[in-house]
């Protein structure tokens, strides 16, 4: 049941800077995301409208979308967690927004600071809204397989809120393990019980490689069929709220498994690593990736 | 088809450490492969009788087998390529013997300096006496998924070189990635190959995380029923020989996934992860394990 092709949601420019501690000023980032669509990504998270108080990194976001040389057809989304983010995504000419909640209670109030239904409430006029203006939506739940707080995450807990995301109007939930402490049969269990209420192909999957079990897992998902994926290139990125959760699943590493099982993924994983080796190189470190590293000296 | 249980084969203190470029002592060898059994390892490689001239770090595995304290069932392995090497097993009271072969003609001419024909046949004497002395063998199979000379490796040769091996005696054939490049439908490819030929109870598989795909692939081998795994320790070695290739896959990263899984690996957890900072430390340097790094802090 492994699908024939997949659609990689590329997170580095947002969720992945979001939680380097260097800034990036807005020239690399648009350098960055041109670089990443010219290498076949075709959905692309490139920032977020969220207050500058809370997230810095992301204050540029306007400024970026503005400069960015557009392809046809790519997905460039934005993070929009209220109306005024909602506001400036449209202002910014955004393709996509994101929205996300969460599966632990104990998450929810301490990262945004009220329980899940809140933050579902919250999002009703930004998802009426992107209805109205023909945007489409994409969600996610964060703590899918676990929080920081050692509670269990009921698969069925993470099925009620992909499922109450999806008849809001999102297309696509993604499913995801913040802080990377997922196991592959766990993995199926969750996705079996959000495949229960919604399609399957509405499902994506996000995982962290804090425990060395994302692409693993990423196994796990696209066994059961699932084909969408989120990944961060060089790996860029981690959860400054989820004590001990480290980086995203790189997207060469990704890439590199689907292109070894015949899974299309229309990414050129050459330039990809390209890529991953200018923004780590600005950053003044290694990707946190092992084919990026594999891979260098067979570069030119 | 998963296996409920499976055996771990702890290659650390020879593989691993093999490849290191620190000298260790024979005292830290022992101290590290009693640490392991504690921990809960069951089959340990403790060195190889191999020539001092071309592995130097091996020069004191008798020294290491005289000094051990002995767990009562622990398979005590060491590697022995010639009959000279196989003395010295004997004369240590090693319980196990290793031989290697590989599935590429280049690797073993450039490794071992004859053909892959030519090292069966070397075997032969070793594989007798050892019968003779009632002395169980195991072989591995290199370059089983792809060798540092980009050339093809046919499923069928792996199979091939893994049923001499079986039907000179062997009672366990470990596949090797060798270099790492191997991806989860071409294990599998390679694992039904193999298991037409010889039982699947008597295959074995050994990655190394190169391209970052070994847990996918051993993933993939479970799910083949395969339930004989090597691992490393801290992710300790790599292979002099084959350019590129980095570490064996971490015992930690394999445990925790087997322990989410539900599959008895008979090891404690925190025991092997303050085994691989034990030894991480004499090396002073990080392990190469997202496990025994995101477990750290939790340790005490």
């Amino acid at each position: 049941m492994l699908p024939d092709k997949v659609r990689l949601f590329e997170v580095g420019a947002r969720d992945g800077l979001q939680n380097e501690k260097q800034e990036v000023p807005a020239n690399i980032k648009v350098e960055l995301i041109e670089r990443l669509v010219d290498a076949g990504v075709s959905a692309i998270e490139t920032g977020s409208f969220v207050s500058p108080k809370w997230v810095p990194q992301m204050k540029d976001t306007a400024d970026v979308m503005e400069r960015l040389t557009r392809k046809e057809g790519v997905v460039y989304s934005v993070l929009t967690p209220n109306m005024k983010g909602f506001e400036g995504a449209v202002a910014s000419k955004a393709t996509e927004i994101e929205v996300f909640s969460g599966a632990s209670e104990m998450f929810s109030q301490k990262n945004i600071n009220c329980s899940i239904d809140e933050s579902l409430e919250r999002f009703l006029p930004v998802m009426q809204a992107a209805k109205d203006k023909n945007i489409p939506v994409r969600a996610s739940v964060s703590c899918a397989l676990g929080s920081p707080f050692d509670e269990e995450i009921k698969p069925e807990k993470v099925a009620e809120v992909s499922k109450k995301l999806y008849d809001m109007g999102a297309y696509e939930v993604s499913i995801a393990d913040t802080i990377g402490v997922g196991t592959p049969l766990q993995t199926k269990r969750v996705l079996y019980a959000v495949a229960n209420v919604i399609p399957l192909g509405a499902i994506g999957v996000h995982f962290h490689d804090t425990y060395g079990q994302a692409l693993a897992n990423i196994l796990a998902a696209l066994e059961m069929g699932v084909a969408r994926l989120d990944s961060s290139v060089a790996g860029l990125g981690g959860c400054p709220y989820a004590p001990g959760a480290t980086g995203n699943v790189a997207t060469e590493d990704v890439v590199y498994m689907l292109d070894g099982m015949g899974i299309d993924s229309g990414i050129d994983l050459k330039k990809l690593v390209k890529t991953a080796w200018f923004i780590s190189d600005f950053l003044e470190r290694k990707p946190v990736s092992s084919v990026a590293n594999a891979l260098k000296s067979k570069l030119d």
